[in-house]
């Protein structure tokens, strides 16, 4: 069994995470840690756990997280990069949900988050957690950089085409919406019920953070630049990303819809749909599945990806889960195989 | 492992079915059969699905499900009784989620139901299946009535009351309220999302057909025969049921709490919470828990009980599940024990 | 023209109040208080006013207040009895739609409450103005208080049953579910989107504040003392309210749907729906109506009344509105005869 | 007093006509009429119309609309062309929210309707009302088609910037997202509270109705031939159409903020946010403005616009009303100068 410490448990990606651990064969939850709600029951503050999970929370300390194999952050940013560097140290493995080793260029990080970075060495060795893109150095990494919800849902969505070189990288569109619980569970006005409910939204359209993450991405796939204008909008739902991506057609003769199924013939977390699909988030409430369709409308020559994920799990916890899995050489699916909670 | 068929999946109850056994270490569901959709994949039909249930619907009939061990029937109420005769004689176990065998004087159930009952004599051999009082008789029935949602949530709710003799049984009051999954997938104008969301009514208040159904299992409990009101409510949300049960203390020193504690000690899914306490429907979505509180305000005379189910898992599919659980002999949580979906 | 002053308008019956009466032909708002957010456009903070409010909020106080008419208290309790003695003195009439002088019992609202009742002789003079009960005292108050939501809905509904006297009224339960509006705009983790949407519960069963308000207005419409249990439930919508009555029927030939139509036919805002409705919160939406169904289930002694009322319109800014226009002679529906926003 | 019929008031957009109406000061509705619910009082299908609208459906007929000055449709397409040419020759206006008279080519509409146009005379002398761009031709026309709600949301948001020719229009975006009483109401699987909760969707991506229309608008105000890709999406909402667009920048020192307030300046209708804004559905809910930002990303050559209406008011009925006054010769605000229903 392997050994798992939580840091930060009290938000929404914690409480996921535990939710898929606590029905994860190979794994054992020891600890989880919480500076604020230290004694409390897990829950206590999450109901849902009942008779599945009985710790209670403990003092975040790295002593507090020495018997684990595996320690994961489900933490605000700027919280892991104090902690990392000493669990490094001691040799435990870290899988970092924050936001705080998706980028590399810690002056990138620097600029959007506002914030020093203060553990550019730990940076270094960091590896982005896309398993899709990056599984053989998942297997080998100590500090396991999971990638943002946005930036899941868009690199999947994209990658086929720029890694064909069959779309101009210099004017890519990714609309893309997110249920309310990409915003955490901060006590905020602006995320009170009354002021979701039955509306919907853009936000951050002059900047947003996920941009930087998901252009270093794209720029991974591509030969030329990318160049990408990304615009999230809020949907009154609780979890599910979805993005509309738009690309120009550089190739009329590619086939796209054959891109993307040899592209991700052998994934097990990425189903492409049918030609003329429409996937819905509800098809992934709850699961690890990004599901995908490609389309080309009115055979002209802008090509739009539909792309799903649930921002708690393929988006946050699962992925995480999915790493560890790679990590510690366990068949990837354990622990993953649901099927989506629909209705 | 247990051959499972499966007759009516294309409904809610049906799917959530699948989605339970698709995951279930001792289960192989061998065939699914529905009238109106043989020959389409169920994945198609529900995309949550796609990835972990390849089997199509075919036509139903005795022979397509001579294989299984088990036949679960998920279907309007007057479908199973045509059936069932023929399956009982060929030996199978039948597993029923609709109404037909749930009311055991038959002349009551034409009245609420409006059609005659055309297998009286399989009607007497049924048995009633809500394991927290039938267990003993599940494990050697041939056909298992599964209990509708609103029973199961109202009966768990009033047991320990009744059954200790310290309310009134001929003044109790049933004030439920159920997401809209209870309405069923049916194209009905007062169904549409924009009837319904953003709203709450009660309906059915001269009658609703869980009346007789909840009144012979709380007779079932009682030794002074009963007398209920029930008004059930539409609630916008998909899943979820909440009863909300008033009665009339008639033992002023009895301890409400402790027979509640007392009665469900040894149940896996009747969780009782700590005194003044108010459970949420989210806090068992997707799971097969009923969650209870009990209540006695400003100390008077009446008593309050909260109960809450996921009618498509405890008010049908899971505990339909743990029934098949309990008559083939497995552990009864196995396949049931995940964490609620939430937030 | 009647110069209007609102203290407060920062919350949701503050703005529902600012959406009523700038389309109220003859009213003109003059003064906006808030403490925290003077010099804010109010159009700023509530987007659906710009274009029709164009006022600022400016720091409360009984200067700012000298011009008006009548002032409006929207604000949370413990406010307006801090300022009213002052504005009484002035000359004002003051419109109150806070808790401050909805109980006559100081004592009992200190109880409730948690506060010293710091102006109890301008307690003494406050008329309790449901308008259906207490038209002719509204005429020439100067203080006016507010009815509740809940209390609004409830008393509604039980009033034609107990002024005949054909119920019970030592056994009455008000089983209530209002939408999440009625829990303000406070920042509060319990009230996210997150945490509310697709899920119900009850809450405040050991005791809600509007209890000892509802007893107080039964009370005087019944010979002998009420009791009452009384259960509110958050439903994931924004507006509404919906009670859900029962009383034991006392006599067995009253003819209930005639006791309703009768004591509301002359009323302009109560709407007694033909036997057998169930009337929906939708049907109130953003309009000054109660609307209310009375039902007799199987035959029984147990009588069942459905209310629903906009929890921020007739439970709040549109029964203050109404009670200005009684005040002030005005037609009683001035300003108040849109219809329902359905869908 | 204008006297008002209706033909096919049973839908959304005709109940939100009736309740746009009956507070219209200088109207009377006298007739309305629905093939299947003849003889049914209008109220009993919309219960939010109690006592505000005290008419029962007739069947349609012409003699039926005799005493009319104006006859609005509210029918599915292809209702409207078999009685208009008829109305035209009895000398009444129409003005009729359904497509048939949107699209100028008839063979175009042919192909995307999918039925033959059968009022081709009427169609020449149709104008399309959008009062922003057509308010001239409006005043004396005799049959008005009014612009289906994503073409109002997309045409208001690019028409400055292809007024002023700073974009280039042979590649455009329009990714749209509709609450789903855009839908109808039609009793269909689709489209229950079940199967659209906590969901999110693209739908139609190979091919909208809405997009001839669009590009036919588009192209009017374009120097050069417009190209536009559409994607609508499905949100879990009633009202609401939210339009993001997305445009390349031809000019670079174009100052996009000021094209939009300059060319809206004098427009009751059309509301422009300031820079940096990001307008929510919910702010133009029951109202019939539409609220505009402008925005360019990270500075870079993407011009990204806002737009959102409420797609029965702005979207359909109120914009009908606005016609109809501009037409008659009222001020175009009469009746509809409501503020939002928010929270």
């Amino acid at each position: 069994m392997i050994k798992v410490g939580i840091v930060g448990a009290t938000g929404y990606t914690g409480a996921e995470l535990l939710r898929i651990l606590c029905n994860h064969p190979q794994v054992e939850v020891v600890t989880i840690t919480s500076r604020g709600d230290a004694g409390l029951p897990v829950a206590e503050l999450y109901p849902g756990l009942r008779g599945r999970v009985g710790l209670a929370f403990v003092e975040p300390s790295v002593e507090a997280l020495a018997a684990c194999d595996v320690v994961f952050f489900a933490t605000p940013h700027c919280v892991a990069m104090e902690s990392v560097p000493e669990l490094l140290a001691a040799g435990k493995v870290v899988i970092d949900l924050s936001a705080d080793f998706r980028i590399k260029d810690a002056a990138l990080w620097e600029k959007w988050y506002g914030h020093a970075h203060t553990a550019q060495e730990a940076l270094k060795q960091a590896v982005y957690a896309l398993p899709e893109v990056n599984r053989e150095a998942i297997r080998t990494a100590q500090l396991i950089a999971c990638p943002g919800c946005y930036p899941t849902a868009v690199q999947l969505g994209f990658m086929p085409l720029l890694e064909a070189g069959v779309i101009d990288p210099a004017n890519l569109v990714a609309n893309a919406a997110s249920g309310v619980s990409g915003a955490g569970r901060q006590a905020k006005v602006a995320n009170l019920f009354t002021e979701v409910h039955d509306s919907y939204k853009a936000y951050g359209v002059p900047g947003h953070r996920h941009l930087p993450e998901i252009e270093q991405g794209l720029n991974g796939m591509s030969k030329q630049p990318v160049s990408l204008t990304f615009v999230p909008h809020l949907v009154p739902m609780i979890r599910g990303i979805h993005a509309t991506l738009y690309a120009t057609l550089t190739d009329d003769n590619a086939d796209v819809q054959a891109l993307f199924e040899q592209r991700y013939a052998n994934e097990a977390f990425v189903d492409v749909l049918p030609k003329g699909s429409h996937p819905e988030t509800r098809s992934v409430k709850g699961i690890n599945t990004c599901r995908l369709a490609v389309h080309r409308p009115q055979g002209r020559n802008t090509v739009v990806v539909l792309s799903v994920i649930d921002n708690l799990t393929k988006g946050a916890a699962g992925q995480a889960v999915q790493a560890m899995n790679i990590r510690f050489g366990l068949d990837e699916t354990t622990g993953l195989l649901q099927a989506a909670l629909m209705p």
